[in-house]
């Protein structure tokens, strides 16, 4: 498969405008379809001084690789927002993008969703009870096990829990959970094309436990889920102490480390990747790559947003086959 | 005051190596001591070709700044032990230059101690049941409250809790604990001559709990204690998301981070200053800095340990007045 579908995140915020930078790389445009609202990117294409013709698609068949090509999700007009503000309609095409995007990958048309930044107010305005897009991911694709992976070229990241408190996350490192993720790192990579990826398992607690005197999981959850991955031919280590385990990945020590909470995983990632990070929602029958930030809504509408992220995720996602 | 003391650490490591390489810098070896051993210190001074004699010093009377200045505290020879191997005689030594050294300090002939890596098992085997340096000094020193701030010139950090499980960790989040943390920082850093410093203070859970979504630890002890420092005057804000404060002290935006568990200071201070980290135990009535890298046995006796840490752990402690 070959194309990718980019939504336009709550028209509000920046995800418009840098789906636009990123299409000026001609590779990319001639694979993307905008999940949007029409006049929202004629009118980017003009303040940003893009030189590029719009083409409304209903069906790949009628895909143009010279044009910015959109499926008009809602017909949503300048006038009936404004930039940088939460409101119900916007909380509601940004849900609309998603769940369309969602529909054509779950069909096949395109082989990963990128997704620009929601907020989260206006969702729920709108009647969209979820906590972001994973949540909307797997709900409409009914799946159950899933894992946040935050990915770059340098340092690639999967955790066994995200948004829960520190000790919710503590008492979600099991060993089956553990053992799920190993394997998602795993088949995700090789999805993307890493052969036999080399995975590193940190462990939870100071110097991963030190033999037990700083906590047991090591012992009793992470190390059994390694061995048993191993038994299956994963090439997976560890416990690795925390504070160590990242600069080994990135020094190209390991493919991706498995991180045990949201931000064992998050603190090195922002840190070497600031600008770069991806978040993959993996575990999902479809691809789902997204960019690493909110809406920016003090920046939106101003021509002045940085598209890194949204680059490095349709990249991310074209490693997809 | 001057003087500084710096501790050999286990003769069967890296300790005199990198001490003796951080000496070839005059400005240093000419307000240094070292607390060791003779005929190691002679040993390695062959060994890497420092063309310097040796003083043997009993008092700071002595000290002759055109030489290599140490205490004998031990008479150990080459032969009593080996490199690289774990002993009873080396535990031994290794403590008693840091006895030595912490009675210099509390009579005020030196300003402030860097140790040298310690083997743990070695000081066991000694008979001395101690974790390490930092419950060495604590309780020669009889101190109760203390932390483990990590220093380097680009990002400093202070933890709440280090050695203990995460689980524990989560428990040892508590007002006063996080407020005497604070205070140390503070303190800490007026000594080393930041006259007003900026401190930020890390949340404990993913974003700093999302108002309590993801936990509660914020809004009823941290923000609390944070509130209780700034009511006294001190400059400080939090809970700061802890995915996002460590590069913003990096970037200048603060002195110090207060990090509420061992590898949430850790893994940011390992990536962003591996080879510069500088572990200071703060509180006590003595300064104590420390390489912040272990015994190195595999590399110990061959001349090509690397004495980066050594340097910096001598810079700051130089900062102290």
């Amino acid at each position: 498969m070959k194309y990718i579908g980019i939504t336009m995140g709550d028209p509000a915020g920046i995800g418009c405008e840098i789906a636009l930078k990123a299409l000026k790389n001609d590779e990319y445009r001639k694979k993307s379809i905008i999940f949007g609202s029409k006049e929202i990117v004629s009118h980017f294409l003009k303040l940003l001084g893009i030189n590029k013709d719009i083409n409304v698609i209903n069906d790949i068949s009628e895909f143009d690789e010279d044009k910015i090509n959109i499926v008009n999700v809602v017909d949503l007009k300048l006038n009936d927002f404004q930039f940088g503000k939460v409101s119900k309609i916007c909380g509601d095409a940004a849900y609309r993008y998603v769940e369309t995007a969602i529909n054509w990958a779950l069909d096949k048309k395109i082989k990963a969703v990128v997704t620009g930044p929601l907020n989260k107010e206006a969702l729920h305005l709108a009647g969209y009870n979820y906590d972001g897009h994973t949540e909307i991911f797997a709900s409409l694709t009914n799946t159950k096990k899933y894992a946040m992976m935050l990915w770059s070229e340098k340092l690639k990241v999967i955790h066994v829990s995200t948004h829960v408190s520190l000790r919710k996350a503590c008492d979600r490192v099991k060993k089956d959970r553990v053992y799920d993720t190993i394997v998602l790192a795993h088949d995700t990579l090789k999805r993307m094309g890493i052969e036999n990826p080399r995975i590193a398992v940190a462990g939870l607690n100071p110097h991963a436990g030190e033999s037990g005197i700083f906590g047991n999981e090591e012992i009793e959850e992470i190390n059994p889920a390694i061995l048993k991955a191993q038994s299956e031919g994963i090439r997976v280590t560890g416990a690795v102490a925390p504070d160590t385990v990242f600069l080994k990945a990135y020094k190209g020590e390991f493919d991706i480390v498995v991180a045990m909470y949201h931000d064992q995983g998050h603190i090195p990632m922002k840190l070497l990747a600031f600008d770069e990070g991806v978040n993959i929602t993996v575990g999902l029958p479809i691809v789902r790559t997204s960019v690493d930030h909110g809406t920016a809504f003090g920046k939106a509408g101003k021509g002045t947003a940085n598209e890194s992220s949204m680059i490095e995720a349709i990249k991310a996602a074209d490693y997809f086959d």
